[in-house]
């Protein structure tokens, strides 16, 4: 349990669900959640603001320690609960190099593969006459290309595996997310059968079904990445 | 010595200069240094390829373990040497969260405050005909935005602190190049007295002057950024 924990969170968010998703690995279920609404701009309050001068979530506090960046929870709950619930790091040097950049390697992929697409069909980040198919094939090239990576990555490893082994790691709990995003707004992952194993795999998760955004539950995915 | 390390690096490449400031605070001198030629395009080569999908650097080997992504490799050199050189990662749960928080969040400084300003100016990344007066003003809004952020982190921290508290840390591994390259491009730091006198603290560090991006050394700095 964890009653002395406190995270702020808006559902769909990527990196809030990463968080979620450690925490429910962790076996930390039991913390004060605090479900900001995005529409409303609640991650811009002033509660927020007082411990993330950066208006963001998440926005993590256990006790008096605050931390809002998701790959910094995540390691530090695994740092701090080390003994406990599944374990995310593993202790050899090799495959613990291997989890670590698998984890900060997302970052390009929801660049790349998610808000890169997804940037270009918003109006307040690509305004509607700069989207052009000169814009749009380099869109995709670059998810695609991106994505290319990661399903050799999983061709590598085999099937049943997890992006950085044989293990739930680390590097899934940050990766998921955005895969989950993909999928939700129209992407047909069936393009990347390794990817699409992968998704599967890690759909069923326990953690990820008890974290799964709540506003994506009994209401029909988006088409906006359909056929992209 | 790091006679079984072998790094792949650029000169100027903010997330190499971390890499190798991170080698020398745990006293890994003496690795086996690959200076690729940016301009030749030698980080697409089949010899960084073989090893790094994406064809960038860093790319780091030390014995078979490969690590690619500059955080990564800090995490875990720090890891794997913990009692050698530099504690870089506090033991203490509170401040090793801060480290870890302050260290991701590096992340959006180099977006915001580096990429960003710079991207403005480069026809590669904008195109002359929308490099308007508004654009601009947004780029400007976004990078003092981000350096008032972390000019707020020192104000509170007081003089003569490293960016996580009175130790140096791997946010200050982190942060530094990026620092570094505002100043090297032209960036008038003194409007931001706090970053300039942590700017100026960790300059001088013998691991910062001992890897000093090398086409930088007796060749004037540039203005891009001047009066930005």
């Amino acid at each position: 349990m964890a009653s002395d924990m406190t995270l702020y969170w808006g559902s769909g968010s990527g990196p809030c669900w990463r968080t979620m998703i450690c925490l429910e690995e962790k076996g930390l279920s039991g913390y004060t959640s605090k479900l900001v609404s995005f529409d409303n701009r609640e991650h811009k309050s002033d509660e927020v603001f007082n411990i993330n001068p950066r208006g963001q979530v998440p926005t993590f506090k256990h006790g008096n320690v605050v931390v809002n960046e998701s790959l910094a929870i995540c390691l530090y709950l695994e740092n701090t609960f080390k003994n406990q619930g599944t374990k995310l790091l593993p202790d050899d040097p090799a495959q613990q190099a291997l989890v670590l950049q698998r984890a900060v390697e997302t970052q390009p992929m929801r660049e790349k593969a998610v808000l890169g697409p997804l940037h270009y069909f918003l109006d307040t980040k690509t305004k509607p006459e700069d989207r052009t198919e000169e814009l749009l094939e380099e869109k995709k090239k670059a998810c695609h290309g991106e994505l290319q990576i990661w399903e050799g990555y999983l061709a590598k490893l085999g099937d049943g595996s997890y992006i950085a082994g044989k293990d739930f790691t680390l590097a899934d709990v940050c990766l998921w997310p955005f895969l989950g995003t993909l999928v939700r707004v129209g992407f047909d992952m069936s393009r990347y059968p390794h990817l699409a194993n992968y998704y599967d795999l890690v759909k069923g998760r326990p953690s990820v079904q008890a974290t799964w955004p709540p506003h994506w539950k009994g209401t029909p995915g988006k088409d906006t990445l359909k056929g992209f």
